[in-house]
């Protein structure tokens, strides 16, 4: 498997494109994105488990329960939720992409991500659609910036690899941010490959993946209404359709992995305000749902969070954070370490804490990447969450989001 | 019902103290408390639900096993939590008090708060021993700074109130601040009365009171490791012992809850680096249950606490919170208002936006004091939550804790 360029153009027959329509008042940021396929493709989708779900994901459902679709429209600025006419928009917004691709309206996965209960206008997104339509090409970075919202960074991955002897491309783009801790689905993710799969199997690919990515992020414990990952396959690369479980979808679902996993680590790193990616490794667990139990636990700590912002060796937090997660553990038999580019430092054995060099652990815990490595010494079962610190910038951002 | 002065002082028989014995280094801070009952009392607990539990907790838990106690001792600067010898010393805390007192070892609540995994060392504890004890008296402000870590003000309460024709009174100090986020008990509040009342009898109270007002805050969605309630009672007030449920029961429950829920308020508006207290009440729902998880989500929602701190009427992270609070709800019946001393303002009805002046929400925001109203229009269960405002502090303070 190799890592390519391209991001959702990369495989086959895709072309995408991403503008400013006017939803934000920054002119200089793209706000609405469009991916597009030139075959109709098999369609699978995840979405947020919030009882209050955007109007985009009720239409998207309807749109995609044939398993199929042909391109992915998605605006930023405006979530599209809680709106009396919301379904209403959503659908408008659909018929007009419809109406430029000249394809059928109920092939659109139609998607939006911004501040909640504002009504969104249709206005601007039918006087750019001629405009997005016409721009459409090897753009997956314009349409990586029209999902954004208070991103700092573009979020973009390709992959090539091999199936039945034909080559086969994954890409995908993500826009994360705020409001992230998934359960079942999360965020805006939109994938994208020319591999032959059929519906079915696509989504059963997509929902075993994300329970060891998407649902292993967490920004700030805030389950988004929006959120949902969704993957179109188009079949170009002309290999045999993966119909079954088999060598096949295997390799499909590891290259699937790479992408997603790149992709959490992007939303992570690039948590609302976040000056460091946070990385949690669980070990020594007696079952797997320990170990993921635990590790969200520690990444979800705003005690834990503020302390690595400040380059603290805090691990007394870690190990509350392990104590009330829910999990049951033996915490007399629990080891934490601190690891960076730095080197390791060894900060508790056995529930209690070991004499440390605390200019080490600041060295250590000043980069840009941490790993929280915690050992149960119970098993052999494993995970791994992400996350990011919590900072000035954080309560911000987030102090006054809708101006 | 009438509020009173003197604190866990308030109730007969009952002295306090606080001195500066050296945890800390700050020398202006009391760092040491001790309140003591003339008579042996009986005594109640609840303690934090972390499966990482200070070592203090578990030699209380012993030590009040015959529901009888004499006197709490409890230092700040130091949780005296995963440290290899924590039990040894904790043991050691409670010797020396007793010694100085004149008590049982055994009669003894001890209680330590502050950083975790860093050895308590028992020498300053021992060295003021002597000081802390002789100046025992009706110095509850002193005790109520000693258990303070980054609180910034005291908490203290006392009532009085009538018991078959005698006058009884309760009294509490608390300390809050961080890692605050109970789940069957939480921080750690002391409480005094002198009303005459069995163990059984006293521990049915608080541990049916604390469901609806420690269980009831959160500061950070933190769980401590050392949280605890103790209350002890001492007869002084010479009321006919309180034995069974009835209206001297009821009598009793009325009072304490009124020392609970202002001692919660106190936490939660004093939390770390908060600037507003915020309240949640939820009314119509079809259980109590459902109110109490909803009302719980919306004061843990870091966007939402963010939102406040801004005076940003984003109520959509309201509904958000309540989306994904795992209560069965209707979104489509839920109401939202914002009310403070400056009024009250409509938000959202039946799950949308309704128009509402900008400028008026601003002002209702920017008071000390914000309650957020949910009415889930399903039935006539209600429930209410604590919490404060997420603020830059909150990151300024945990981000460097340890120095």
């Amino acid at each position: 498997m190799d890592i390519i360029k391209g991001g959702v153009c990369a495989p086959k027959g895709f072309t995408a494109n991403g503008v400013h329509c006017g939803i934000r008042k920054n002119r200089t940021k793209r706000d609405i994105a469009l991916i597009y396929s030139e075959k109709k493709a098999s369609a699978a989708a995840v979405y947020t488990t919030n009882l209050v779900k955007g109007a985009p994901l009720t239409v998207t459902k309807n749109n995609i329960a044939d398993g199929k679709a042909q391109a992915i429209v998605c605006n930023s600025g405006n979530a599209n939720t809680c709106n009396a006419n919301g379904i209403e928009i959503a659908e408008k917004m659909c018929a007009v992409t419809a109406k430029h691709l000249n394809i059928k309206s109920d092939d659109i996965v139609v998607a939006s991500t911004g501040v909640i209960g504002q009504e969104l206008s249709i206005e601007p997104i039918e006087n750019s659609m001629a405009e997005l339509c016409a721009g459409l090409g090897d753009h997956s970075d314009f349409a990586a910036e029209g999902i954004m919202t208070t991103d700092v960074a573009k979020k973009e991955i390709a992959v090539s690899f091999t199936i039945g002897g034909k080559e086969c491309r994954i890409g995908g783009i993500a826009k994360g941010s705020g409001m992230i801790h998934p359960n079942m689905a999360t965020m805006h993710v939109f994938i994208t490959t020319d591999c032959a799969i059929s519906s079915e199997m696509l989504q059963k690919a997509l929902s075993e993946d994300i329970t060891k990515t998407f649902n292993m992020i967490s920004i700030d414990g805030d389950t988004s209404t929006n959120d949902m990952v969704t993957v179109l396959a188009n079949g170009m690369a002309e290999n045999e359709e993966i119909t079954s479980a088999g060598e096949d979808f295997n390799e499909f679902c590891k290259a699937l992995n790479t992408v997603t996993v790149y992709l959490c680590r992007c939303i992570a790193g690039d948590g609302e305000g976040a000056t460091k990616l946070l990385e949690c490794t669980v070990s020594g667990a007696d079952k797997e749902e320990t170990a993921k139990t635990v590790a969200r636990s520690v990444i979800c700590s705003s005690l834990t969070k503020a302390a690595m912002f400040g380059a603290d060796a805090n691990w007394g937090r870690v190990l509350c954070a392990i104590g009330y997660s829910g999990a049951e553990i033996d915490v007399n038999k629990v080891d934490v370490a601190f690891s960076s580019p730095k080197g390791t430092i060894d900060v508790c054995k056995n529930g209690s804490g070991v004499d440390f060099s605390e200019e080490k652990a600041k060295e250590i815990l000043l980069e840009k990447e941490i790993n929280i490595i915690v050992n149960l010494n119970s098993g052999s079962e494993k995970a791994v969450a992400w996350g990011c610190d919590l900072t000035y910038d954080y309560v911000k951002i987030n102090g006054d989001y809708r101006t």
